[in-house]
């Protein structure tokens, strides 16, 4: 069976604009949970400005512990050259940066042009290789606001695939397509990964997808279609992104791995286990919509043979 | 733009297991609000035992309210000959009848084994030419738990081709090909149609999802790659089948409808209208579980263009 990675961004990208504080000790449990349940990539935490999101002041601790979890591959988000500076000195190996297709979302998420969010990803970059992590760090770019956006409509796929090739002559290591608000349809998603691969071959993709209009896990299986293998997701669908109307929840962790493991492919998902920590999340986040077919159907393995 | 045809199954497949009753009035102002959001199709109730489903005990009388509708091509289930009776004595022009590939499914649902389901079929088909409707009622047959089932787990793709064959010989105009529990997987679904249209290349097809496992909408964009353009689903996502462990709602028709708008298809659907009946309905049975993306995100058209 090929594996497909599946990158758990519920401490990231799920909490971003949650009305419940939660402890480090919390956070220490969930990468803990996680763990147990076969996950082997995480972003953990964000490095950005504590004033303006507090539930990210403990990024470094995040951090530091989750680099002393075996088996663990920990990554963080930075959105400009200052918090890059804080993940390089927190150990963390992995990087991640994102900038996005949309103007207007660009101005609103960073205030910045997307032109001008690509040069701060080469500042970092180059931050990077002068600090002398360039063989230690590895950076990934997002691309987001990939499929349209909620604040300018349409967003032109040859400005994502410029993007991303932008970046990736910079030095990403990785480039994520992301559909920050939901609106990237199955076709246009195949598409888009399809010109991406074709475009630039030797670069590792991978797809960030949010269930804001239902569509999430039928664009992943359009990805995958078109040869993506890495997929961010968040336990329970948690999530959303403060400078995106509408923006609502990542794909479901739990749905997307069995749906993964009904095509096929290995996932390295324990479901008990995660399904066990997924209702303990939820517990501890009670203002907050989490979703989940497979919590409620009940896990059993996909039927793929007599 | 290519056009997609969505049947709404609300009032047939929604209603199987609520535990409110809908009157018989409530029924004609759900078919009304559907037809004024643009809906064509409708499978508007269920020739069955009252006694077994008292909520489908006004049939007759739903029946015959929709036929006066004008732009609306209404259709009934029936589970048996007898039930196929009532429906043509009702004056309806489609009738569907479903016949389970699980042999396990088959036999809960119908006490009968799947060759003795598809006799029964054939009997239906004599019972409609013996009556001289020949030429003027047109029968689809289902074939039900066509992915997997939670009874009995593994279903055999070729039975359900063979049966999805001997169901066209007899005389059905369509085959729905059903996935009553939700195990289908999208690669699953786009290879067993795709055989299906190579098998029966004259014959139209239609797909039935559920939603139980989250891949309803990965499904329905599967089948839309092998040529499926007919769906069955349901406002809101409601539901479910009594003799199937698990099974839940059906395909939510907002999202199934955006979604194939994003695929760029024309589905004839006043979005507007459409939610605000799906709010009604919500109203009407307050013990079910509503489903829907496009309810919460709020409806904008997809952006497909600059």
């Amino acid at each position: 069976m090929e594996r497909v990675y599946l990158r758990e961004v519920g401490l990231r990208d799920g909490l971003q604009m949650v009305k419940t504080d939660l402890s480090t000790e919390r956070k220490i449990e969930w990468i803990e949970g996680a763990v147990a349940a076969g996950l082997t990539e995480m972003e953990v935490t964000s490095f950005v400005p504590p004033k303006t999101f507090p539930i990210f002041a403990d990024a470094a601790k995040v951090a530091e512990f989750a680099l002393t979890v075996p088996g663990l591959t920990p990554s963080a988000l930075v959105l400009n050259l200052r918090g890059a500076a804080d993940a390089f000195a927190s150990g963390l190996r992995q990087v991640s940066y994102v900038l996005s297709a949309s103007e207007a979302h660009s101005s609103a998420n960073a205030r910045r042009t997307s032109d001008e969010a690509a040069e701060e990803f080469e500042r970092i970059v180059a931050l990077r290789d002068n600090l002398g992590f360039k063989e230690t760090v590895t950076l990934s770019c997002g691309v987001a606001t990939a499929f349209g956006c909620s604040l300018q409509g349409y967003v032109d796929e040859d400005r994502v695939l410029d993007l991303a090739e932008r970046v990736t002559a910079a030095g990403a290591a990785e480039v994520l397509i992301a559909d920050t608000v939901g609106y990237g349809a199955p076709g246009q998603v195949e598409r888009l990964f399809t010109r991406l691969r074709e475009r630039l071959p030797a670069q590792p993709v991978a797809a960030h997808f949010h269930d804001t209009r239902g569509m999430g896990l039928a664009n992943v299986a359009a990805a995958l279609r078109a040869g993506v293998r890495r997929f961010d997701a968040s336990i329970g669908g948690l999530g959303g992104c403060p400078f995106a109307p509408g923006a609502t929840g990542n794909i479901n962790f739990e749905d997307a791995a069995f749906m993964l493991e009904a095509e096929g492919f290995e996932t390295g998902v324990d479901f008990d286990r995660l399904l066990a920590l997924r209702r303990k999340v939820e517990t501890w986040l009670p203002q907050e919509r989490f979703t989940g077919a497979i919590l409620r159907a009940g896990y059993k393995p996909p039927v793929l043979t007599a």
